[in-house]
């Protein structure tokens, strides 16, 4: 949180990338409100996501664009982005259909941290799709 | 989205921190989905977050822990914290009063990107409270 009231208080957008050229971005379901999925976006992502109103991200295993759901068919369609204060960080609300976390869940963060403890954690969702038939002859 | 089942499938927890030795943690109101703000956490203040059920970030401009409203004011009861697929980003779900940004909002993201054109945000919250008043004499 810069105090740099040219960034917090203008209506001027001006994403901050960090040293890697990335700002985090995070996916978070219109409807229903819950966190999806935490991802990058370099500029030509973020720039795709405003132009076609299909999230894309900046992959930083491969390296490349990466259009969610080119793979699985799970995309998800901006409905709105919005940045904080410091414009390092971006919130997507986006509609989704069901299973957006590529291990079988609707959101990544389908773990909590069982109360009491700090190494333990506890599944709090169900699988709501098959990845293996999702992924499996799309190599 | 790492491949690594032992880290997607498995209960232990195993957070994944960054070069710096970070780890991204999302703030969310527990009681109405908003996304209040996104920091970062070393292992200390990961520890500390769980041992307190405050939420303590790390300050990457400060270079120390930062628990959250130490001055304002306005802290943040961790209700539960979730962890994503390849454990590199936390989400906290957070009981909070009004006013988490300290620019005056109750959340960092009020402003979100003008529907059509790609420059210009709209800001889409009221303040909740004076920063100004609230920071002015703290030093």
């Amino acid at each position: 949180m810069a105090d740099n009231k040219n960034i917090e208080e203008t209506n001027a957008f001006s994403p901050k990338f960090d040293a890697n050229g990335l700002i985090t971005a995070i996916a978070q379901d219109a409807r229903t409100g819950q966190i999806l999925m935490v991802a990058y976006m370099n500029q030509e992502a973020l720039q795709q996501t405003i132009k076609t109103g299909v999230a894309t991200y900046y992959s930083r295993s491969r390296k490349k664009l990466w259009k969610k759901g080119e793979q699985s068919g799970h995309i998800q369609k901006v409905q709105q982005i919005f940045v904080d204060c410091d414009q390092d960080c971006i919130v997507l609300k986006v509609s989704v259909d069901a299973g957006q976390c590529h291990v079988g869940y609707q959101s990544c963060f389908y773990r909590a941290l069982k109360p009491g403890g700090e190494n333990e954690l506890e599944f709090v969702a169900e699988k709501v799709y098959d990845p293996k038939k999702t992924y499996s002859d799309k190599g």
